[in-house]
């Protein structure tokens, strides 16, 4: 590694220079593929891995603006070289959090080779070639698979024991410990953690589990991140994390995350969360997947209480009541949802065992093509979203699913930001009833300070009509 | 594993009886000593195991009274039994919180086995067969390097880098948050931590370590925590410890830090930390150690900068100005801390390299057998300490040291709380203007809490006359 | 494993049938993937894989004849199944051989995974989705590259130490002897071994390096094999073979061997070692490759010294006296051998990191498209190969190669074995004084038995017109 | 390591000074220890280091003869310097056959470890200190133990699967290559291999297992050599040993083999073999081991059943029909001998588990005083044995057990060639027709040359009275 200069640029941020190794994951490219991320390439994927580069590093300062990112480290840049041990990298002017009296921190070279692992894969294989199918439900979930079988997230030899953690990557200080106590309760049982990297309900679960590993000597725990280029710099990842997958869309992170997962727990979050669950039971709704266990646990601390009432009402006046059985709701008992949890995934185990399925991928879960394709949250686009119960219930969560993400951009992503500020708020229209339960859900978000990390007052992006 | 049966006895704390497998550095065992360690054997020894079992198996709720501990788990018990993988260990009504749904917490098990290959070697190798003169310095510290050994401590192939942290187990959030920091500052720079096991600033370096470790993917740190039978109780180890001595004697414990450790860091604490670094600046102030360089650092948070300022001036008082270059105070840094302390501990290698000493145990140190010998703290002993400035400083030090030792005992051990509950408290004496700091340090102590666990008003266990 | 079952089948060879689990290499496959490979599949990969999976069982028995292996076992069969760990191999009917009362080997376990996942991906990546344009140099050299990454065979962290082993599999014991005992001496020299698979000089210099390797305690060592559909009954893997690559065609199967490999031994052999000492020095002439060091040694016992002569007498008449500067012949001496490989190596890895080129990939060498091109060894083909002098050396060095790649093709290979029958003898035409050369080494390779495995008198599969 | 300097001085053997470091399983030593090494100590461990270091050395180079060893090495000298990462061992004038281009091979330096590991410990714990009462069975097993675990050699977590091979190391060609064919087939299911060092049918079995386990990858497999300081020089332990321990004598080496091992081999061999046949029987038909299961096979190749009947017949003879339930012959099929040994161990795993024994130390053998007292063969102690049929078959056998050892000694031990040398042949006396039993056995064993390693003409240390 070159002895890194510190940058004399006027950049607000302390930055440094440095030519690094990649670790783990980034296995040796062809002259082909180094080629693809120079800056001349006509590709585009130099400035998609600047992007992702620079949420990997800023990975100790979260916060929620990606535009501001941007900005602050305008000269940063990051060239891929071929050398004789195999490649490295060459950061200028990069966040100086990255690294210990100069030297990059392990785990976010880690990422940073992970996150040129899955640019160069998903450019190369899916995107380009067009070996898989995108247009149909069958084509994607293969490409999903191969994307993870590249990133060496299929493990055959475990037992199943990936708990997905959703949930608010903005809560308050009580709701983030207990999010550890989850983490640890649930890292005592040998179970490992998969969120969508971030801080708050992404980084608590990690860093409690990563404590109770250490005292079980549990040496190869997982923490899994799933993230997608336009949510990266928002929630980029917490170095505990020791695989990280960028997915290329939403759609294809949640499709990973439900694929492999053994069981999911919610957290008190903010849209986002409410999308998250609206995605899962639309699919556990799905006929064809009628008979799948899949333990689903809804949690906080007993100050959360009712966060998850006002969930739970609006699930069932919108879905009905037989939603119920697909979630447990348990407040302010970390090891009771880690006993749950651990239950649900021996029971996941049995029925995969006799059904011959594979431990480490759910080809068995039906996803509507509904839920695959990729929702671009325009402003006509959320207009026309049909938000009433004259429909199949799955199908009334797919476009209350799709409702929240357009919210999410809104707020957090590059593209939603500059379209708000370019054409004012996303409109949506809803049944009067529903419109008010979702306008009220909505409006105790707000009043819960759901909205936004940093907390200042929140300017909703949407308006109900 | 036998599934372990839930207790039905009348104590007030839960309690389990199973058979488990020890783990890790617990060797096989001769049937001879198998059964010196039966309840039935006449050696004494199946007493002391079933005491430093039980503060083991206690480690998740700590306490200072090691009497209180006992009593509450009176119908404990532990029996070694031989089988066909090796040996089991037969729990009977153990302290549930040792176990995780029924299955003992694996770091605790390791300790278990610590705890009886030390006893087994130390009556068999140290106490039972006088191959090492303990009357003499020779012979203590060849005892001393034997034991360690012996425990798998000394690692001949890796490079100096075990930070030894004393300081508190009653100490503030505020302070105990501030350690955490630090030790995750010296986990980023990949030192490893030695403590005295026990909670405050003996855990909360271990635990900031641990993170950093995680997030520099360092897999083979070390948390070394040391021992000795009559504190373990008090200060039981954090199953974040993944090597665990039990020394024979506190003499001997204290010389293990000093001929093990690379670098030490006093945090804030109490009596037994004054102690500590008079034990320390006793060593260091001798002739012959005049040119060794041996790191040392006081640190806190900003707001126990007086705490030091206190100590800073007892020291220049009683020991002289010159004192002042073998510590360095640091407050409200972490990151400076673990700088200053990675640059001393590779000015440590250097100076070994140089001098063909081993890494792995301070052979060149000399620690005079004033600081050698057991001091027992009785009310007479107490009473003739020559505590004035009429002698070297290092022996001044050294009758310091005794005189913080002795109130340890009174406040935390067994043997000292139950003599001061027979004969009322210890009487010391000094001269006055010496006895005048004394004192006044003693009183800023109490007036700081820094004298129980449990925060309860403090009822000093010494006088001064 | 499910126990298997003794075939009550009329077969010559006694046979099993079981169930067993892939090792090694062969990671998760989509079911897509599983069911290119099945029976009904009409891509006939299903008959590829048969024929590659029997070969692999057969390494006990080594045979020079193809159909004679596919006749010996007709009932044969394998299936790809999908289950809950991943997947696993059915196998109906498969040599006795491969199993050590009823447990299949586990080196044959990992060579079955590895035939397998070649096959997926050559077929998958390489031929269907025409990623690479075949038709070209590059292209060509970025497809060897992309099988041999997804073989997990370019490793980046280790210097470089790969000596590839090429010559006769059918050699005197004497020979044999010799092959083991370089092979030794380089395992002791910390060397690892890459051969085409198969018995005699293939197998011995890692059998002699295995020896070797362990009394260096050397763990990760590497014997690598590489093999095409074509040869690979014929050349089946020795069990000591720990990374097995199945390359689309022989031109593929030549340049992963250059390009992977740091040096180069030729040891005796019959026609196919004369094809590829040509191909190699063909590579090595050409006028871009000039500066480039490439260790060679041609060597042997000393009573194969003539063997030697006669190569060198024909490659200086053909080839010019300047040739000589390429190779190094070496007879009776292994440890002179190992001492001049280590040598040479080490100044390839000084090369190396001089122009920052890739340990793992020689990606500087250039390959001229000449020697990727398939030679199909037809009648009309090999009758129109121009065998005379009045062309760059270079030229000459392929058109001879591809002489001796038809007669490889007549002797040992399937289709080569039915076009021969069909057709009667290949015709050479060359110029006259080359061609009584030719024949002269030709002649002594029948006279010294170099052609057959069996050791039964050799008809010529070509003449010379 | 420091380079190392070719010697020029006039011994006949090329030899090499350097520095090395120690590997494997030495551990750190103390002062006290090293200095107890020194040449200038009165210990004479330095004389004991000296002859089992230069033994170890000459590994490669096998004699029968160890004075000519030492005569050969005149200037060789080892002393043990401390350093700052641990020890190092300064060689002079070492064989250079250790080294290959300067540099050790690695298995030997593990030996050279274990050779000061041992010698420390046994001076130190067993011989110095009285700790084990060696006038007892007790206590000898007690010390055989002890030094056992020391050395690392008790692995409490494995499985039974260790076949010590016992057998000349002056054997022919065809028995050495069915001793390789023997472990070969051992290796293959799974079994580890335990011999007294040397060459011949103590390395055959190494080797073959070693082939066997790297074609089942199995990469923990033990190959344990078990010495002792009047044999090694000998039978130099091979560098494929990667678990050597030099027991104190040969009684405690021989009790080493039976407490370890879970099933023993006999190949083929000269007196040496005999011995050990009549030591394993003289304990199995201790009364108190009646029901004890304990595979026995007694193998060579198809022209060795010559031999075997000899051995049989005397067996019958003297010990009575009942003896032949305690072994098995096999000649000329070594899968079967693994067959019959993987079977025989299974079924001792079950009868230990069912008893709860120990995996890894046979502690409930009887092995009476008799067979631990070392047996001095002095001219007079050979002269008054017992060799008549008028005792119980256990003490027979025992004696007879004495007369092989020392004619063992008389042929290659250095005392004994010493004795020999001084006061002409061992004279015995026997009951007449057990005499010529006896004479007709040596006879047997003189005629196939299995007396010396070196094939001349065998003059008889023994003369029967």
């Amino acid at each position: 590694m070159d002895s890194p200069t510190m940058s004399d640029t006027v950049t607000k941020r302390p930055t440094l220079s440095s030519i690094i190794s990649p670790e783990g994951s980034l296995e040796v490219l062809s002259q082909h593929e180094v080629n693809r991320l120079k800056r001349t390439s006509k590709t585009g994927l130099h400035d998609l891995l600047r992007r992702c580069s620079l949420a990997v590093l800023n990975s100790g300062m979260p916060t929620d603006d990606s535009l501001a990112l941007l900005e602050a480290y305008k000269d940063f840049d990051i060239e891929v070289l071929q050398q004789d041990r195999g490649i490295r990298l060459k950061l200028t002017n990069a966040p100086a959090e990255a690294f210990v009296d100069g030297r990059m921190i392990r785990g976010i070279r880690e990422h940073l080779s992970a996150v040129i692992r899955d640019i160069v894969y998903v450019y190369n294989e899916i995107q380009q070639h067009n070996r898989f199918d995108l247009a149909t439900a069958e084509g994607t979930t293969n490409a999903v698979f191969h994307i993870l079988r590249k990133a060496g997230t299929l493990k055959p030899s475990r037992d199943p024991s990936l708990v997905v953690c959703w949930g608010g990557h903005s809560i308050s200080r009580e709701e983030y410990e207990y999010t550890k106590d989850v983490g640890y309760q649930l890292g005592l049982r040998d179970l490992d953690i998969c969120t969508g990297c971030g801080p708050g309900a992404m980084k608590g679960p990690m860093k409690g589990a990563n404590l109770a590993h250490a005292k079980q000597r549990r040496s190869d725990s997982r923490y899994l991140g799933i993230s997608e280029p336009g949510i990266i710099a928002a929630e980029s990842p917490n170095p505990i994390v020791n695989e990280l997958v960028v997915m290329p869309d939403i759609e294809k992170r949640l499709e990973a995350f439900v694929r492999l997962g053994h069981g999911i727990i919610v957290f008190p979050g903010g849209v986002g969360t409410a999308e998250e669950i609206l995605y899962l039971l639309g699919i556990l709704l799905h006929p064809e997947n009628a008979d799948m266990p899949y333990p689903l646990i809804l949690t906080g601390p007993a100050s959360s209480a009712d966060y998850f009432n006002k969930i739970d009402e609006f699930l069932v006046y919108t879905l009905g009541e037989g939603i119920r059985r697909y979630y447990t709701i348990i407040t302010g008992n970390p090891a009771d949802v880690a006993r749950n949890m651990r239950q649900g995934i021996d029971d996941i185990t049995e029925f995969r065992r006799t059904h011959q399925d594979a431990f480490y991928y759910n080809w068995r879960l039906t996803v509507a093509r509904d839920f695959q394709a990729p929702f671009e949250p325009s402003h006509a686009a959320m207009q026309s979203l049909k938000l009433h119960r004259q429909q199949p219930t799955h199908e009334l969560a797919a476009n209350l699913r799709r409702a929240f993400s357009g919210i999410v951009a809104g707020n957090v992503k590059e593209d939603g930001i500059r379209a708000i500020a370019a054409h004012g708020p996303f409109e949506l229209s809803a049944e009067p009833a529903l419109m008010q339960k979702l306008d009220a859900l909505l409006t105790s978000f707000v009043a819960q300070g759901r909205m936004k990390l940093d907390g200042q007052p929140y300017t909703p992006c949407y308006v109900l009509k």
